[in-house]
């Protein structure tokens, strides 16, 4: 689907896809604006703005290809930015926080031209296309601000994002002390792969951002360097709390051992309870298994009586004196 | 509860209710200000301010409205901060230390206009109220030096809370080290828990702070800046605090898997050495149990006797050795 | 006891406390300095200085006050700066090292007058009083600076204070390992305590002298902003190092718990060796006292003599293979 | 084998090694440059290049010497870069991360002259030499700007290689909590000592460039200082995920031991389960090996029978109450 | 021994000790300078050079002195600078790596003249005089540059340093894992105890690098004050790296409790296996001592036969099935 957005005297038009070839890149004034966004283009699309209208190298179209190919064999490409001829070409990776994944967006921006191309509804676009229903300020101030602007929507998401990973990790946490079970453990490893991955992304989105922020491209303006600055900081303190979180993250693995060893000594602690117990019966009863000629006890009316009052005297005294101590069970 | 100030020809005055109709935003003058504080207000009161004497756009109400259910459903809005045409919705957490939760303080500062809305009495609202029967001076600086105010106010207060929580863990520490009981550990739960809050409110706050800090608003002067960028400073020292904080609860869990281990480990001993003692004793009677034709001891008079003394002194030597040693008990 | 210093004519002149009712202050030509340093003082000379010569807010005197009793119930006023009408109200802690404790100095700085007020012999005021005596310098650049001083004196002191608490931490890390005894961990809560009362005061404090370097006070020259910023970055060192030492008091909490397990299962594996070697030798013994009626051995002459040679045997060998093998004590 | 570029009226040609005798550094204008490569060279390219075209100091072609026998004996020379009498002489390592391993890269630059040595294909030479293909650019901008290429393509080899790093240690994790064998703790341990070379050649090279950032020496121009700045925050950001990477080895290592701890432990319950079963066993059966004259039991008929019976329900009832309670195996 | 270097008209010259009185301070032109290097100076010729050729205060020389005695009861000076009239001392203490020591340094500059004083040959000093052969232009920038070049040569070499100490840990980690000893233990605390006197030196220098740095004394040019923000740039990835390798110590003391702990619980594994094997054999056996009157199997011809029978399957049965899974030693 293809969505092609112009500025035209101090309005936002939103034109048919088959209007995109009356527009002439070259022609286009200081100050105009087009944005095509392609979401799951057909091959015939993609071929049509990225080949006829807005030619780019054949590498950044093989770039944005690999993102479909990408989605299906789990491997993105790496973010990045690519300074061409009369372009720019920037890779980045978008939350889908609902399913716990990332997809690739691609952004090309000219000098009056943005084209964004990406496989799935994302909120960064849709920001941006509410924005620019609400007021064309954004669009007048040229491509390389609205950049800024879908980073700074992105960016934005991590934040929350990583406090609901936080909060999860501390639910784990609970039911980690309650029941360590090897399903804890593997969602405790799920978790760290998953905060791993956002902090792979944001150091790769810091490394651009911070390239777009000091002034290495002509077609981002000295201007606008302040607010990738600003998008920067952002990023800065998500690491910050990505760290606290990863922390969490690998202390939880601790606690998932301290629990699993805790809950396992008890067990050990009950059995060498019984073990302990009857340990002295045993002696007692082999006490009177010996063969002694005189051994006045085994003749008496009662002994065998008297035995086994001893018997279970020992054992229920033991008994009492460990259920006292709490050495029985429980905690 | 709603109390207005109103800076008059350089004294404060206080208005009741009814003369706020008489106000007309418009005409107030440069340098004039007035403060609607809304404290609890009746549907009546929120509709009289918020709708007709400063209409602000409906989300801007439902935002507020939200307080009082988050209050009941334990569920705060994040913190954030909104420019609107005209003015600036702000929405903060403050500290209720004494019951260890955070409400919401909305905030809408206009060219001329403070008002604030909150359900509870707030440290940060009576600082103001305070300074402003004082002097006129914090008054005269405008609206936007008033909100840096109820910020520092309120940022002022997490430092000692952060310590109080310190104290907290550390008497729990020694509560730990010497009973590690499920309560503890619970305890310790509670106390990790609060202190996510606490950092998630401020890692928020910092975030509103630096755009209010770094001249993103029309209604905050560059000159108010700079004070906007201490409360910031402010606020990175809190979260130093609290990340030593979180480091000592998190180092508590492990004191609490520790103890407990300890503890255990103390009662296996105990156990262990009771079977220790009655093995030997037990082979001993076992042995005269055997049924050999020529077993001397068997036949002889005191045999029985002093099997018994062997059994016994046995039995008395380890425990003494092992008295000697300390494996007996106590630690 | 009061000691009143004055800059007269370039030299500095100890009065007699009597004559402090000479010098008044508003008549005090600028350049001119008092420094009244009271070291317990009766509540006769405190009204003297306080109350009629120097008229501080009753709040002040309150504050100044609680040293006193703070001393004796053990909760010191939390360190503070207060701007008041012609002076600023300063609470610090100063080291009391010998002691591990902490003494409040309270401090009033007016225009040409500097207050100092503590309950104890000082480091602080002793080094200020010799680089009076030496030389006028410190003098002559009002009592901004000799403020600056005095705080820079204080923290001076903390550096070695923190090396020596980690000093004592390696030291008794060393004896945990030897014997990790219930006395070693009441030792290293104790420093624990220490490290963080340091830490509070040094984080308080480090607030102070923030607010008194950014030029938020009238009393304090521009010019001295820059030696109140040296005083803070040395208190970030000693933050930094604090961090340290507090880590290594966690850790060491660690090194108690291990080292007292390694000690236990030192003890519990020598308990199960003697288990080890008897339950053999009862098994053999229990096997002679089966009673079939064709056990050949049970009529040979020496088959008693037989067994005890087999036992012997059994428990010599698995004697000499655990010692072999080094399971039967020490490490 | 040696390549020669030179800067030739704005196209860069590549001359036959014969040709550099012909060729004067001390004619050369400037703006003019020439890159000598030497890829393994053999004595006499050497000798011709930096002994007669270029002569340089022993100690220079001593280091350089040295790269070859240090990739035989394994101890690469320290990254450093020494200032001569008209030119630099700078030593770094080079990734070869598909081999794990590091190789020096000794660089010398004049006012117009840029000689690299190395003996192994490196990505860096490679990519300045597609660079210097593509565009003259790079090329006109002196030895200095080459330099800094260099330096960059290396150091963006880095985060890459790092992330690698960590996504082995992932793997490994994986592989540690589910059979901690001893494999893993040697492989934990190569990741370690991999780390630590990584950190090691990253501080160095830091070093390197911050001199280079600074400004000491001549060779170096002030406006290329700024990108050399870039490098060193580049580094930088590679040390933040190389600390990462480092602490997330260290758990690893806690992980491989609780795992191992967890496993043995799992092996002593059901040891114990079986020894807790036979106990009261062979208690029932000592019972009735006692000689009591009067223990009517043994004189029913179905006597024996019948202790079978309870023998056999006890250790039954154990079994299903072991079993039941998740004592007897698995996790 | 003391060496005399003076500049003389461009050149640096070695004087005699007898011509140091031929010297007259005061006389010195601007630009001149002296430099009096005292290694393990006798009491004559101190009092010579700072009795009556550069006469300095009595504390000075109380300083110097004590680094003799230092020496000998291992207590050294705290680094420190102090501001004399026309002159400046400061005691460092300098790496002598070959024996894991500290040796102090003290430094006298005044506006013409360099003294220092050291009791063992010091690169420092070496690397100075070796510069000083080669070049005057170090000379011609006065004894402040002198400093700075000393402590610069003095901090250089803390880095590799440390870089050693962290090779010494990774190769006791391993040794640990192998064989967990006392010695190892002895040694891992020896290694923390080094690293945090290494780290109390950086401290303190920096702090005397950090004044030396902010222009508090008039003796250190304001140009020179860049050369010291360097040295102190580099003691702070110094620090960077001491806190890397002291957390490795700090874990190395966790992996040889680990360690320790693993050791020990092999042991105790094949303890419980021989255990678990020998219980149900002397079950077994103590059945057939009932003294039941009717069990048939105590008549049969090979009953007796037929028990060790099944005595000897169940123990080879379950030594099978315990090798089979690994539990009989080993790891």
């Amino acid at each position: 689907m293809i969505t092609i957005r112009i500025l035209h005297e101090s309005t936002i038009q939103t034109l048919p896809v088959a209007d995109l070839s009356t527009i002439n890149v070259a022609d286009l004034k200081p100050g105009a604006l087009v944005w095509v966004d392609m979401m799951q283009p057909t091959k015939e699309e993609e071929q049509m703005v990225l080949g006829s209208w807005f030619p780019v190298h054949e590498l950044v179209r093989a770039d944005i290809a690999r993102a479909l190919r990408a989605n299906a064999e789990e491997q993105l490409h790496h973010p990045k930015v690519e300074d061409y001829d009369g372009y720019l070409f920037v890779i980045v990776h978008a939350l889908r926080p609902d399913e716990d994944e990332d997809v690739q967006l691609s952004i090309i921006i000219g000098a009056n031209v943005l084209i964004t191309h990406h496989e799935e509804l994302l909120h960064a676009i849709d920001d941006l296309a509410v924005a620019c229903e609400h007021s064309t300020k954004a669009f007048r101030r040229g491509p390389d601000y609205l950049l800024h602007l879908m980073l700074d929507a992105m960016v934005e998401r991590y934040l929350p994002h990583v406090s609901q990973i936080e909060d999860k990790l501390y639910a784990l946490e609970e039911s980690t002390l309650d029941n360590p079970s090897q399903q804890c453990l593997q969602e405790i490893l799920a978790m760290k792969r998953r905060i791993q991955a956002m902090r792979r992304i944001v150091v790769y989105t810091r490394e651009i951002v911070n390239r777009l922020a000091r002034g290495d491209f002509d077609l981002i303006s000295r201007d606008e360097s302040f607010y990738y600055r600003n998008v920067y900081d952002h990023l800065i303190r998500v690491t910050d709390q990505l760290e606290a979180t990863r922390e969490l993250a690998m202390s939880l693995m601790e606690v998932y051992f301290s629990s699993t060893a805790s809950k396992l000594n008890q067990v050990i602690k009950v059995l060498t309870v019984i073990s302990t117990i009857f340990l002295p019966l045993t002696f007692i009863s082999s006490v009177y298994g010996m063969n002694f000629e005189f051994m006045p006890e085994l003749h008496w009316k009662y002994g065998y009586a008297m035995v086994w009052g001893v018997i279970l005297s020992v054992a229920i005294g033991m008994g009492i004196m460990f259920r006292k101590r709490g050495w029985l069970g429980g905690r």
